[in-house]
């Protein structure tokens, strides 16, 4: 028995879960779990199943064919079937922070997290030697403001030879351009440590030390070509008070944005993110 | 059109969604919303269900009956249909402490708690005033080790008298004979002013306090035969220190209670709360 | 005996908590609760201090005067004794949403909030029937563009007769003038429904639902002539998903603008915030 | 200059304050920090005070001594005075979990954690890769219920050659004999993964999930002789739902863990924790 993951969305009308149960019955597949969300503001509907079936007499393959055909011929839908069990392959964009690296590099160890790491990418070789203690290929591709365009498109070469499905910007702190971004749509995830929509941009413990808030937060999302104005998958929150200082900020934030960053891989590579008008549904 | 809620659980085998979104479609009605969930362990699917339909050509008794047709004839299921229009009648119990009453009775007054309330019932005279002051009724009857079963017989005629759905203990200070909770299975809800199951029974606060705990929690939960065991709905808690007193515990402890006490009611009267196992489904 | 609260701020320098405690010693007086703070990046020390002292030979103004000349001989500080047994007197502003006012109303009434209510302010009738239930006398005046100085005027003329310490504007839809504002500095509290300095303005939950935000907030603030950007004593947040929409966020909100609000009122009326440098400190 | 910190608690009594910060002006020293608390009920004070001082013309030997020689003559205190800049040596017992290892360690590298960790402790090899790849040495000392007295020997030998400072139980899954835990009171800390004092003992997150609770959490706490009974330092939770089965509870459970058990650590570390009457004062 296989599992597979269906995730769709479509304008929402009566009887589409009971359309897609039933094709799935009738092929013989059995319904493990679904989770469904209708936007009544869009007029949307969204769903995420998971169904099980016999991989001898039932190719992942001939599924996708039959149930292309059974969609287009009933409702205009937005979907894409995945295999369960496929591993995704994920590279890791980092500077000069350690701290999420660590954290990406230690579940992955300990098989949290369900990917393979085929490399890590920075723009400085600062972060090496933690490549090289997780065994992890480390590829340094510098970046100026002069080399931008080649350097991206060295880290897309990469990128497409080790088949990447998700980049994870982890405190990297360049700038991609929209040509990349465009090339791997939703397939990147940045963390951001604010709680977006405040603070975007640079030095945000900064801003929010001088704002005077009394919470402070990390958001990640899918990187876009507007900066810091893509779809957002997890916020997280401390409390502070006067007391805290900007380091204390910078200490207190890394713990948020390892947590944020963390439980939005795990979301992406799950299959359990849909993005719809630059938001996101994540299913539980 | 009108709206019917129906929750159901039964042991989990492939095909129910599509058995009942299919029947229901049959019947001319539109599923609007679905969530389900399955507990492995136990085997155990459930299922809450909104559907529209013509309450002309359909009224909610046909559907009933046709709907205990059915699933009889095709899974040993328990299930509830409810009219969503319906406004459920609630008694609140009280005993000295306000908080409870002042939020419950606020949030009905502003229109955000959508039930009847046509009784307060209590074993002092204490809140008779706040009572007066929303223009609900407010019954009072002493409870002693004596008279126990007779003021418990009262308060049940009173009850019954005004069809009473839900009964809330809004810090109603007596313990309910097994008899009494017997005659409203998961239809009392509690608020136990402890993050349970640790410090049941009296005086969590100052239990919590001496333990040296540095979060203090309110729990909400069913009444059953069994002190502050009975299945638990919401939980919520707050931080604490050493610079906080039993005092202190007491009044961050109220905002607790009155916030985890009054979603409990928001879930149950949107009927978005099943029990299996002593455990609840709570659907969001 | 009794007890008085000292709020002091002043550049930092050694040797200022032995001057003071000493000076106080010296006095008669005993120091039952110190607190201070240094904020190193601004060079400021802020200190809160609770002592005790005999009223019969040592009276509040005596204190005081002698306080005067021992500060001004030894520091540059801006400071405040307040008597601790002293009630505040607070103005409640509201316009039609009912919420605050009865958490308000409900907390005095349960003798949490130590202090009198000698007037609600509106400029609707709307809640006239929520004071009067609570017994506050309720002042409506109209406020336009055409009249608003003039409408002003008369809400400070009824605050100067009620010696108003604080002014709590509790979901209050009007913006006061810079002129209102200078005659309370730091005695005007406000409830913004947002995690500020995400959405200030109007509509901050429609804002926040459409950016897609995880965890939404509210804010209390002391009101500078600048919207929404007074120094902030509080904030609270709550988790949210693609489940909830606009009424959800507007309902989750509520909850998060009663606590918010009431904790700003309970630490400002126990003289536990300082303002500085468009900051505060909240004392524990 | 020299930064040292002063933790001390005395029964209370007027003056305690004026007079210690008066001592430390006198011998030419700046008090920089000082938090205190009072223990109503207990009759305690609680005080933790940084001071500067120029170390040629006052060795903190010196300072030791003359306040000893003070602090004896005028009250019972108990108090120790730390040299700020002495980096404590930790030692971390492990079992078979790595992630609060690999938290540590990381923090660690980092240099987010001012400690030295001249030791792994465990009582199986599981763990040597990570304390290898770390650099750190790994001692494998087998126990059962044979050799336990034996076993511990030799655990202290190697902890007293390394002069610990403090002993990390990062889920060491051994119950240290009562023998051990007194030759380092108030220096062991553990890790507890459930919201103490609710599931001690054994497998906490099935009995979590046995009783249905909505919300999870963890506890640091020093070891005493009575199992999961020590003074709390701190502890954290996370919201979970009838969705989470026993696996997500023990996933989202280790980022707790994590996080409390970072946390305790630098509390203990930075000398912020006084334990009495089997409670913390844990100052900020």
């Amino acid at each position: 028995m296989k599992r597979n993951i269906l995730l769709l969305h479509c304008p929402d009308r009566p009887g589409i879960i009971a359309d897609i149960t039933n094709f799935l019955a009738a092929e013989g597949a059995n319904t493990m779990y679904l989770e469904q969300h209708v936007d009544r503001e869009q007029g949307q509907f969204f769903m995420r199943l998971e169904y099980e079936y016999d991989s001898d007499t039932l190719p992942l393959d001939n599924i996708k064919q039959r149930f292309t055909s059974h969609i287009s011929a009933h409702q205009s839908a937005q979907w894409e079937l995945y295999d369960a069990e496929q591993t995704p392959n994920v590279a890791v964009f980092v500077s000069k922070y350690d701290h999420c690296l660590y954290d990406i590099l230690s579940r992955h160890a300990s098989g949290e997290l369900s990917v393979a790491i085929p490399l890590i990418v920075s723009n400085h070789d600062t972060l090496k030697p933690i490549a090289d203690q997780f065994n992890i290929p480390f590829v340094c591709i510098k970046v100026t403001s002069q080399n931008k365009a080649e350097a991206e498109a060295k880290q897309i070469e990469h990128l497409r030879k080790h088949n990447i499905d998700l980049v994870v910007l982890a405190r990297y702190m360049q700038i991609l351009s929209p040509d990349f971004v465009s090339q791997f749509p939703n397939q990147i995830i940045n963390i951001h440590h604010s709680f977006l929509p405040a603070f975007p941009g640079a030095k945000p413990y900064h801003s929010a030390y001088e704002r005077g808030v009394k919470i402070i937060g990390a958001t990640s999302h899918y990187v876009t070509s507007d900066l810091d104005e893509g779809p957002i998958i997890e916020q997280e929150v401390v409390r502070v008070s006067h007391i805290h200082n900007i380091p204390d900020f910078i200490r207190m934030g890394r713990d948020l944005e390892k947590l944020v960053l963390s439980r939005a891989i795990a979301h992406h590579i799950q299959h359990k993110v849909l993005v719809y008008a630059n938001k996101t549904v994540v299913f539980s």
